[in-house]
């Protein structure tokens, strides 16, 4: 691992993209969704998943000239954008944006995106509401990559869902996929040799383990709350695809790779209801309160609220460099040729 | 267990209300409330928690003359509504039904209702959109009843989310809290000396157990998902008070009894932007692939989605009668009197 420069990571990822065809706008939105999210400790999310962003638009799944339109407006508070399988992040930063902007005559906005790409880390748009001081909810659908409840084939998303609200340590961003680990997680704790902490899925013979090489052959992940978590992952997608009038993860499933997503963006103007300090007073007497339970037995760490892991790693990078994987870095450089 | 048709529970449970000062139009909504959560198979929130809500009544907790009114609108499409204390109920579905509304002319609609009393089955809210042919999505905080991920004591609550969209079939509604098992679950597996199928919370060394009877003496429950649901309860909580100006779980603690709660009611009309037979089209096509799945080799149930359950219950009441115990429902005649 080594650590590079904040600016600098942002800074290749430019010109990484603009060789791949963006103009200078989407280029720099794109930069920034895959820098900040290894700023913020998610680099599964972040460079890591550069090389793949690149082979979707050489392959053409990404096309990186199209950008999401308004397709039609089911009400004043309500839109649905088409996303013309242009560049997931930006898409994304449009519809948030957007939601953002309804919300500011309406109180609440809502957009449904249709046709997009993966927007690589859904709290990217979480964190773009806050900063605002808007309250923000939005989540996606996926390819089926994880088996509904009473089922042994993924016929279910993982579709991550975020939910944020502003607070005075900058936001309380909760960014949760429908499975226990992801396949990046289970990947790095099989690498290092490590069991996962809770039990994630089934091995070949139909039992729980934490074994995460076990749950990476048989592709049998465990929803979160077994049959819970199974059921939030179906109506999250039904809903994504019903406001955007988009595909459910059942169609994207026919597709030749995971594109044709559905997501939804939502946000409220809080501060029509609420100054920025009472907010700021709401949020710190729950959460001091919350944190004040005496801690469990387990080694497990203190009382963690969603959002606050980010900010601790994104203020670690601006002050040391943007840990990144030194391999990854080599690759993405070499695309910068 | 014995079978009471559902006009007549209906009936019974509209002249304990009115005797308990009701005026009949709240009477004969709360009745609906309890008989049909008893009709659809969630007797725990139905007819068995009857008595509970008349304690809560006749303690003064629930003030039946009082009645939600809108406090404020940040927005066309948002407004924030206080409760006073009245029945939880007769409140519930009045948000609800201001949320449809507010979405009739804005395309979506949100409704933050403060200062309320427990809504009983929250399905019962995402029911009432669906059965007008929208997108119901609601939620609920509670009195602190589940510790966060890392404490042992209860600083959040179980907040029970609902998302509801119309289909053929009737409806697929989720109705799920943040805990593995409630209570009421644990309490019919102790009674019945069986063990949970999954763990479902901590014994008193701090061991994840199925044993119902070692959780209900920690109380320490488990939510979904480990960190993913205590997350998730968390961000529930804030975003029902920040969109209502009420209460979080923490200042619910200080309550005398579960008073107060903060709640978050939104509609979309769905109308506006797809037939309804495209929107049962697509949601046939989504199910029918999700349960294509080969099912897995445990002893669990074929593949079912939210609701259906609740619809396969609510058929066999209207046949056979409503099932109710036989000596909670003696107990709900003597109110009759």
């Amino acid at each position: 691992m080594i650590r590079v420069p904040f600016q600098e990571v942002q800074s290749v990822l430019v010109r990484v993209f603009t060789r791949l065809g963006l103009d200078q706008e989407g280029a720099t939105a794109c930069a920034g969704i895959f820098a900040e999210a290894s700023r913020d400790g998610v680099a599964s999310h972040g460079i890591n998943r550069v090389p793949r962003f690149v082979s979707y638009i050489k392959s053409g799944v990404v096309d990186v000239k199209a950008r999401a339109e308004r397709a039609s407006a089911p009400g004043p508070a309500w839109e649905q954008w088409d996303g013309r399988r242009g560049p997931g992040p930006i898409n994304a930063i449009m519809c948030m944006a957007r939601a953002i902007e309804l919300s500011r005559t309406s109180g609440v906005g809502a957009v449904g995106l249709r046709n997009t790409n993966h927007w690589m880390r859904g709290g990217a748009y979480g964190w773009q509401a806050v900063e605002q001081g808007l309250l923000g909810i939005c989540w996606t659908n996926t390819s089926p990559n994880l088996p509904p409840w009473g089922g042994r084939e993924s016929r279910i998303g993982n579709n991550p869902l975020i939910i944020a609200v502003p607070s005075a340590a900058g936001g309380v961003v909760l960014d949760m996929s429908m499975s226990q680990f992801s396949y990046g997680r289970m990947e790095t704790a099989q690498h290092r040799g490590e069991r996962l902490p809770v039990a994630g899925g089934y091995d070949k013979d139909g039992h729980l383990t934490d074994d995460p090489g076990a749950i990476l052959e048989t592709q049998r992940l465990l929803p979160i709350g077994f049959w819970k978590g199974s059921g939030l992952s179906l109506l999250l997608d039904l809903v994504a695809a019903l406001l955007s009038g988009g595909l459910t993860t059942s169609a994207i499933g026919r597709e030749v790779a995971e594109t044709g997503l559905s997501q939804v963006f939502i946000a409220f103007d809080l501060e029509r209801a609420m100054s920025p300090a009472s907010r700021d007073a709401l949020i710190s007497a729950a959460l001091d309160w919350t944190s004040s339970s005496a801690p469990d037995e387990g080694a497990r760490s203190r009382i963690m609220f969603p959002g606050q892991r980010a900010l601790g790693a994104r203020r670690d990078s601006m002050e040391h460099g943007v840990p990144v994987d030194e391999s990854i870095w080599t690759e993405v450089l070499a695309f910068d040729r």
